[in-house]
């Protein structure tokens, strides 16, 4: 049985969505075990009518909210009762648990996992990496994103490795590619911490290091993770996601400024219902901490069920891949003695 | 009379676009002189046959040419007879010159202008500020976007600075919003660099800042200014390119995808053509320099002769509204007697 926790509250569409999304994976997967965290009553009120298996559901009272204006580290120490709080703390006392999922504010999450549930062993800083898919039927990996804004070069390699292990496990990509966020691709390129991380990316055995990339390669489909501190990587999938979306916005004003525009349109319906699909990242499930000795997955504030159960697949995926036990072998391994990558 | 230098090789559309944008920008401004460096011969085989002011045109011979994929410090040493470092020199040696158009090297082109034109008297170092149609009208200026990946706080603060003089001289915004790019609107939000960042720019009263950016709000139409270390400029602009391609790339496959998707497109073609026209980034001339003595305008790579011209332009507005005059005695007041943002 895998036990994952589900933070009812937080998105735009909780608790409906959340509820929704840990019954539509609890009816799947007969192994799947799910805790709810949340106002009891408000969870109880979704539930009510649906059909469902009560022994592989429990709920967990917690009747206040962590706001995403809240100041993380204030918030995670004055909302305990909130149900994101009372998820991390299954977290951190229960050792069946597998993990967790949270549509909530994210600098809470980052916070309270990286301060509450710990790290895994050999593990500098948490990292946390978002999945985007790159517009040619992949996904490509940023890590990290944010956790962390200030890295030595280490902490660099070490989210290298553990954001291979995390694409292998949840993903199925056998050899990610790896690419080093820079200012071009010429091996002697960049700012002192990318110049001291390239060599520590290109000794290190247990990732596919392919060298230097250029923030306009993200979405080429020649990567399959991007490694970065998080003050970069947070440029990185916020420019992208913001150009997309004004993309998209100067697109349909222009539509609607004419009728013979709309009316080409109309031919276009399910193409521009294909593009909105491509370009969704719910389809391809949440952000994951790495690093922390339980697996935890930030959805997208406006997930939808269908989201929900995606980010509960991930947590299923990455505990029967064992991902946390390969980052915590592969980083605790002495460097000659590494290679164990596709072994485990 | 303002003297503008432009290198007429190193682009897609050299000597061609080069020559005509020259003549273009010749015959529309009569207080304009230009000298052309480059291959003399082929200069003058796209000179045959047009009609120009032959007194406000001079060709300075330089045969060779630096490629984009030169090391920029050995091409700057190597080739001295090529176009580029014949219009560097005109700009070091002959003060009657406003400054130089390249459509060569980005790197080499910075890495000389740097080293051979020198900087202004109290600039730490130069920057690199790209000006991006923000998708609602206006621009926004990115400064530094590669010039300089390590930078200590008071550099960005130079960056801010030296920024808003140029938006204010070259676009006639008269009080640039300044935005610092972080990874939160939060004060308290960002790195080392950017928590020491703030304070200066905060109590800078030469310049209009308003807070701190969020990557994805580049094209919100709500900064004139972007204010980063060349490392995350670069990463912000290049990511925001990169992801308008891959977006159009994917719109255009998806369109072919159909017979029913074309004839949309049949009732849409004006409706594409304006929208690339908005995106066009060489509608707005080319990326400047700052902190040279002489005003260095780098245009696209694949810039037309239209291009060009607009870029020639840039130097003559910055002259005529004393870009660099203004920058210099900017920087160079004391804190408490500044303010003269608004009376030079």
């Amino acid at each position: 049985m895998i036990k994952v926790v589900v933070d009812c509250f937080g998105g735009d569409n909780s608790p409906k969505a959340n509820v929704e999304g840990a019954l539509e994976a609890l009816s799947e997967y007969s192994k799947l075990y799910v805790i709810l965290t949340g106002d009891e009553e408000k969870i109880n009120a979704e539930l009510q009518g649906k059909s469902y298996d009560k022994d592989r559901l429990q709920i967990i009272h917690a009747p206040s909210v962590i706001g995403c204006d809240e100041k993380p580290t204030d918030a995670i120490r004055q909302k305990r009762d909130s149900s994101m709080m009372a998820a991390i703390d299954l977290l951190r006392t229960d050792d069946t648990v597998a993990g967790m999922v949270s549509v909530g504010s994210t600098g809470a999450l980052i916070a309270a996992a990286t301060l509450r549930v710990g790290r895994l062993q050999g593990v500098m800083r948490p990292a946390f990496c978002p999945v985007l898919p790159d517009m040619h039927d992949g996904v490509v990996g940023i890590c990290d994103s944010g956790a962390t804004v200030d890295c030595p070069p280490e902490m660099l390699k070490q989210f290298a490795v553990m954001g291979s292990i995390y694409l292998q496990s949840a993903f199925n990509i056998e050899n990610p590619r790896v690419g080093l966020l820079n200012v071009g691709a010429e091996e002697e390129k960049g700012d002192k911490l990318r110049k001291e991380v390239y060599p520590l990316l290109a000794a290190e055995p247990n990732i596919y290091f392919v060298g230097n990339m250029e923030a306009r390669d993200l979405l080429s489909g020649d990567y399959d993770l991007v490694v970065c501190d998080g003050f970069s990587g947070n440029v990185l999938i916020k420019s992208t996601e913001g150009t997309a979306l004004e993309m998209l916005k100067l697109l349909k004003r222009s539509i609607y400024s004419s009728w013979k525009y709309k009316l080409g349109a109309a031919f276009q319906k399910k193409m521009f219902s294909d593009i909105k699909q491509t370009m969704n990242y719910q389809n391809y499930g949440g952000s994951v901490i790495l690093g922390t000795r339980k697996t935890v997955v930030k959805g997208h504030g406006s997930s939808s069920a269908k989201a929900i159960k995606i980010c509960i697949e991930q947590v299923c995926s990455a505990e029967n891949a064992k991902m946390n036990e390969k980052i915590e072998k592969t980083l605790s391994l002495p460097a000659e003695n590494k290679e164990i990558f596709s072994k485990l």
